[in-house]
């Protein structure tokens, strides 16, 4: 039933676990002082990559879907994460609103929704879906392929408030990235919770900044352990617009792309690492593994109709603002295909993860794509425990501890994004 | 690996199943207005004995042992409840002292206390063990049967705070339930959080107190789900002291037995239940099963030598105050012996379970005495996660929800009991 993991890590990743294991009473520490401080978002999921000799996080995602891709033993972590979260926000709130995405949903996105439901319904709330979506104009029941049923009703907005039919929630659970921009819909609800908050979505966010909050964490983390912030930081650079007159997408992304390579090299010098660098250009807006291209070396820019179809056939041109991110490799194997991590996150806890296992992609491309399946593995029951006193590298468990300390370093990253793009902290200053 | 459970339980047990099933987020929103009244005691444990036709926790320990036998499944559940609770209680902590019972400790015992330490080292502390029996006077290295170790130290008290060399924690985790009285060294600890309070232990604490207390909760409960809170509740009476030069145990003794039988059997007429009422007498105040005797008829009290040995090899006399409880047969078995579940909590938060089963016994004796084995098969996983759409009665994930939420009940009531007895709160009375 579990496929078999075939990982082959060695060296520096594995003196980073003994060494998050070994501070773990000082992480976990690190991380309560945090919350004390800082707000997390809702839920959140991580995308993580382990090249052997760094791991870090790739993309931070603050609307997950997949969550029925997560093992059903781990719903208990769920549950209790969920109750912790609203006896915070609204511990006498009967109802709670979730917000899908707009469009008409796949049946996976349905089935990640029914269980985002059931987690909630557990942790005390009856929940509702309720669409934002212009062209859902009534109530529609949509059976599941697995025979559970679902109703997706019209979102009605009163002066101050959101709900559905009969149902008025104290928090709303936003699901939708609003790639679109903010709808007005959602806007001025000062007497209920959006959550996560308007600026979670993609017309305010920047990868970039999320990124720039994660380099601040990760130093502070590096000094915390006494380790080089590179191995759990992928460096990036951005640029305002690229040019896609140009071949080669203009000269900041050419000279970002170059210097950027340059500084890997150097880097992967230093630790004695014979890889090729590599980076990887992406929209600096936007969601899932769109607009995004392998670069190994300048020269690759200005290969002809480059900006037409990317290196690889599903990518698309990323138009404006871009991130030009160090490339981390990802050295899981599932039955020979790449793998990579994705935690998931609830309030300030783990509360499971899946392997995104992606057969024809390579080490060095991004596997959020079509085709990829998931695997609940890594997260099972009590695999985010570390043993100690097993050493680093020889055990799954301790691994995933290690992956889940990193979820929550972006975690923290992600909360002081939401807090530096509050619209109500900054009236303040 | 898992044994077979041979579960045959039908009627109004179902009924109560269902009702809590559907009333879930009404149940769960109800446990979280009672936790902003209340403190729920820092962990606790529940046994709990169904009866095909009720269910009732009997026995509500404050300083849970045992946490070896809960499945490592459970761990980050565990994990996450312990960080929830040091996260309200002392968010700045590096520390936690934990006191376990004085005398030597059996190897059983040493594994429980491995496992609490391991809990607390996750949730993010430094654990120690300071031993507060005079015997220990230096620290010592203790070998576990599995090749882990323990280090045992003599707690040190200083003029205000207790730790031990070189360690001063922020919180001391009570593992010693007091039988012979508070030991003068916790006492005014007044800079440090001992928990659970020095009165939960036993020399304070009454198990009629706990129950007149659970009786509350029962009924606003059965008001909140329209049941009977008998379904829920053991019926008890107490005597101050009971007169052991008598045969019988004296008049209150003998009045009460009587009276609390025929309840019973009137109970039993109204179900139309065809078992023989019965009733347990207990030490009113005193740890795990001795001192225990089940009485079926008034009559069983004047058999000669009753006081001697019980009715049951292992039990000894009840000094003192007595509590006659309902006895509730547990109706449960694992290969063909009777078992019983044990459901273990961390602050509010369900962690784990097990079941105790004891081939040597029938449905209406004490299973908590040697010869007793531990099952950690109910609270697998995500057992504690109901399915909502199955039946009553048909799914484990269900039945050991409803399990959850009972123990969560007594959990309530403990809270109420500590309130009634503490000293701080009595004197602003």
């Amino acid at each position: 039933m579990v496929p078999h993991l075939v990982t082959a890590l060695t060296g520096p990743i594995n003196e980073l676990e003994q060494r998050i294991l070994d501070a773990t009473p000082v992480i976990e520490r690190w991380f309560r002082l945090e919350w004390m401080e800082h707000t997390p978002p809702l839920y959140c999921s991580v995308d993580i990559r382990n090249a052997g000799f760094k791991l870090a996080p790739v993309n931070t995602n603050l609307f997950p879907g997949g969550w029925h891709n997560l093992s059903p033993d781990t719903l208990p972590l769920a549950v209790q994460a969920g109750q912790a979260a609203i006896e915070k926000i609204c511990p006498e709130a009967r109802n709670l609103l979730i917000v899908p995405e707009n469009g008409k949903p796949s049946s996976f996105y349905l089935a990640s929704l029914v269980r985002l439901q059931e987690i909630f319904r557990m942790a005390g709330l009856n929940v509702r879906f309720g669409s934002i979506d212009p062209a859902v104009k009534r109530s529609q029941t949509i059976a599941l392929p697995d025979g559970e049923k679902m109703t997706l009703e019209p979102a009605q907005r009163t002066r101050y408030r959101l709900g559905v039919k009969n149902f008025d929630p104290c928090t709303i659970l936003l699901n939708n990235d609003l790639s679109a921009g903010p709808p007005g819909i959602l806007e001025e609800l000062h007497e209920q919770y959006l959550l996560p908050p308007l600026q979670a979505g993609w017309s305010v966010r920047r990868k970039s900044r999320h990124f720039r909050c994660y380099e601040e964490v990760s130093k502070r983390f590096g000094k915390l352990l006494g380790i080089d912030p590179w191995l759990i930081n992928p460096m990036f650079a951005s640029c305002g617009e690229i040019d896609i007159h140009e071949p080669s997408g203009g000269e900041c992304l050419r000279t970002n792309v170059d210097a950027l390579l340059t500084k890997i090299r150097r880097k992967y010098k230093e630790y004695g690492i014979n890889e090729k660098p590599f980076v990887v250009v992406k929209a600096d807006q936007g969601t899932r593994g769109l607009g995004m291209m392998t670069v190994r070396d300048v020269r690759d820019l200005d290969a002809p109709g480059q900006w037409v179809r990317g290196k690889a056939a599903a990518s698309v041109v990323p138009r404006g603002e871009v991130i030009i991110q160090e490339g981390v490799l990802t050295n899981e194997r599932i039955h020979d295909a790449v793998a990579e991590p994705v935690v998931y996150m609830i309030d300030r806890y783990v509360v499971g993860g899946f392997y995104r296992v992606h057969a024809d992609r390579t080490t060095d491309e991004n596997l959020n794509a079509l085709g990829a399946h998931f695997v609940p593995l890594a997260f099972d029951g009590g695999a985010q425990i570390p043993k100690p006193g097993v050493r680093a590298g020889a055990s799954a468990p301790n691994r995933f501890y290690m992956y889940g300390v990193v979820a929550r370093l972006a975690l923290v990253a992600a909360s002081y994004e939401l807090e530096a793009t509050d619209p109500d902290l900054q009236d303040t200053d």
